[in-house]
């Protein structure tokens, strides 16, 4: 297209949002111009299931659940009494007990004031948290926040390490909405053997997020924990940020949970519009469309230009990809459907990936995310007429045209600065793209069945690990031997094995000459 | 494949350095009996290729270089007696360096020890000492690390804010292979701008990395800076952190520098056999070859499951994607090759994205990265008979079997621990496959003339911003009018104006029905 013909096309596919700041133009994306008409009965159709499902419907079939996550910003819109009170009384229960802990009313035993929280959670109870600290965090916040989302002992030791003598001022949100999560699971209890190995009460430390009545939950209630907060079954993780989940966490750090309660709310009121033009995620849904098919054929590279924003890939990866990364669509057809997530910041990125965007496989689209406002107060002239924040942008800019001239498809969103409220902006804009884009391809966005298929696998190699080490004796015995002992595939015992040896120091391994040939055997 | 043919399959596609206690599994990927016969002659090809690379051929024909990263760990091997003494001074001039920081013999102006390093580079110059600082970090490191990798001045604040006070004790390493890299110019800036309104001599906290001659080494000569570590025109940025890049860094941090490079080395050894099933960067080259039909058709997806491992994806992504990712062959035909990477860590990732991987759409192919030992020392029980480490493990073997199960390919690599020799192993095996696999593809893994692309287009947008700033009057003009009086594209003259209005109080905007109609002025 000529200069003057893409002016046109930005005119045309430039959508603004001015009393929010935001703005989304899709004018580099090459559909052609009956592309929206073509899909205008998908569009009505995933206008109508958001109705639906804002309204209470059963939108998660597969586990007959609702899907409240946009009712958390605007309670009113709840479709019982009891869910507005619910969500109301959370919020204010939320920002009460971290106005106490910061005025020093809720402290540790001894009168300790908490100046540190340490989240343990995992996925959809942690990638918010972690996103928002990380996107609104300054020096200036009322408490330090670290987190554990993992079971590596390692990664357990350095937190606590990091921690050290600060644990006694440490305030720990265990966050699990089934309650059962072991990852989570053991952090909290390796967590407590931390505070216990320092003649520190945990209990006193300790808040759970939970759904009322699960594992996490009876564990609290027991221990006498300092608070509970409550999960909901109609709130999933990956939406679960404007929940206890995410304002617990938010509200302790000190940020402003009422700002990004409200940004959110703004986005749904705007992309409540069933007119395609004026709705911001129905054309961000239907240009990932677009991009691959409704296949999922272009993967999606996140490039924020701006530092604070460096997670926003990795919260959407989750978002999006477990969303949307399904077997079946709605009537049960093998579909196998997803859009493949990555990207970490601009223009950093461009010294590293982005070669291959410009010049290599074109499988992929760019979403640019512009920060309209470079930094609190004035920037000196890195060089004359130019300040660093120039720089960035002029490397947005023009690294949007080389991909586009090279060929390669992208898509860019301005908010006006990272703030509280437009992190609000951000996610209610992907939440409702996602379920918009579900809709278009007829699959459940709401569960997650391949989650729970690892998790039984993981939970047979623990069973296996058990009668591997029950069958190793003092005698030296070949893999094919213990295989047969406990009944089990061979290479899962041999893999067992191996683990065991490697932490174990009364489990040896002596090497032959092939697998075949290596033993292995108990020390008294 | 029933289990008992999976545990054959298994012992003929495991490769294990007994020695390095490395291992690579190769069984999970689906090829046929017929892909490694198929694959000989290339394969050869691509030994005589890294054998000439190797002994100081012009391996990168469009700048005209050698490339010689593996001479860094095995100076010996380097072929020249110049180049071998270059490279032993400079290792040797870095760790005295840090030494004589360490002991208080170089300190900041008056005396005071430096305590803080803080990094300002970015992609080649940047990615490596992040990686390998969050990998081998703790928290008795004789100094702490900072980064300033981007041009975004919100983030230089975020850094100086935290910095603080420290400032008077931090050690700032400018890293530039060119020297002119805009970024990194920028970050150089507002730091001695940061010292200065301190009251503190820049000139003596810094440290410069740069090709002798460069517009930073002429920077650092003309200011006396404390001292300047070469980089040189056969290493590339994105394979230079065994160089001074990597190394003065590492070297302050005071991690183990002799063991890094020896890990590296050894690997070195092991992937320079031609017998292709003895050879771990070949086996690998190869299942990239073959899950993409040799055009990077499957994403490459990298799950290590250990939190200190969670940086080597981000570190794969630039050497991967900047190294494949190329639109001419060496021949001169448009082949639009590369592979995307992306990735975090296991177990975690489990809890997002690994739901897609499992059902949705089948685009990629996994590796798992497995650290054998839990943590230092024991570990406690979290529940009768298992540890948090043994949950790791069983997370990764039983998500490995789900994949497989679920027609999904994958890869497992090994290693014993984290430590400085073994992400020396990682990086020298990862270097070598992607020089394989060029050979397989015959491309050029060296050069990034995209890049350069992007850096211009930049260049572009603040030559406009210069322009559009200097047609700027007191009366308002539309986009229409001051595109007309600097001769450009409407759009970009729209876009600059933006970002203009957004950061300069003196630059007004003024909405109207459309853009057309938008006006911009300038006030007194």
């Amino acid at each position: 297209m000529t200069a003057h013909s893409l002016w046109e096309r930005f005119q045309n596919y430039y959508l603004r949002y001015e009393d929010l700041g935001f703005s989304i133009d899709i004018s580099r994306m090459r559909f052609a111009d009956d592309f929206f008409p073509s899909m205008q009965g998908k569009a009505e159709k995933a206008f109508a299931d958001m109705k639906a499902l804002e309204a209470g419907a059963i939108a998660n079939p597969d586990e007959n659940r609702m899907v409240g996550h946009y009712w958390l910003r605007a309670p009113e819109l709840a479709p019982t009494a009891e869910l507005r009170s619910e969500i109301e009384t959370t919020k204010k229960d939320v920002l009460d007990f971290a106005a106490a802990v910061h005025a020093g009313s809720i402290t540790a035993p001894g009168g300790k004031r908490f100046t540190e929280v340490l989240v343990v959670g995992i996925g959809g109870s942690a990638l918010g948290p972690q996103f928002i600290s990380d996107a609104l965090g300054t020096t200036g916040d009322k408490m330090a926040i670290h987190f554990l989302d993992n079971t590596d002992p390692d990664g357990f030791d350095r937190t606590f390490d990091t921690l050290n003598d600060k644990l006694a001022a440490t305030l720990v949100v265990v966050i699990s909405k089934s309650g059962g999560t072991k990852e989570t699971r053991n952090g909290m209890v390796e967590t407590a053997a931390a505070f216990a190995a320092r003649g520190l009460d945990f209990s006193k430390h300790a808040v759970a997020v939970t759904g009322p009545g699960s594992e996490l939950d009876n564990v609290a209630v027991t221990g006498g924990w300092l608070k509970r907060f409550p999960m909901w079954d109609w709130v999933g993780g990956r939406t679960s940020v404007m929940s206890a989940v995410g304002l617990v966490p938010m509200a302790l750090q000190g940020l402003d949970v009422d700002g990004f309660l409200a940004g959110a709310a703004a986005m749904d009121v705007k992309t409540r519009s069933t007119e395609v033009s004026q709705n911001a995620a129905m054309l961000l849904a239907l240009m990932w469309f677009y991009a691959g098919n409704g296949r999922g054929q272009k993967d999606m590279v996140l490039l924020p230009y701006k530092d604070r924003l460096v997670l926003f890939s990795k919260y959407l990866q989750q978002l999006v990809m477990e969303s949307l990364g399904k077997e079946l669509d709605l009537d049960g057809n093998v579909v196998n459907q997803g859009i493949a997530v990555y990207g970490n910041k601009g223009s950093t990125d461009q010294h590293a990936y982005v070669q291959q965007l410009r010049d290599g496989v074109n499988n992929f689209f760019v979403t640019f995310v512009e920060v309209r406002k470079s930094r609190d107060g004035e920037s000196m002239a890195v060089e004359p007429g130019a300040s660093s924040g120039d720089y960035l942008q002029g490397f947005l800019r023009g690294t949007r045209t080389a991909l586009y001239e090279g060929g390669r498809d992208s898509i860019t969103i301005s908010i006006p600065e990272v703030n509280a409220f437009q992190i609000g902006v951000l996610i209610a804009l992907y939440e409702r793209a996602v379920g918009f884009y579900a809709s278009l391809v007829n699959i459940n966005a709401y569960h997650q069945p391949g989650v729970e298929a690892g998790k039984k696998a993981a939970s047979a190699v623990l069973t296996l690990q058990g009668k591997v080490r029950a069958a190793l004796t003092a005698a030296p015995l070949t893999v094919a031997q213990i295989a047969t002992a406990v009944g089990a595939d061979p290479e899962a015992v041999y893999h067992v094995l191996n683990h065991l040896a490697a932490n174990n120091r009364n489990i040896k391994h002596a090497g032959g000459k092939s697998l075949a040939e290596e033993q292995f055997s108990v020390v008294a």
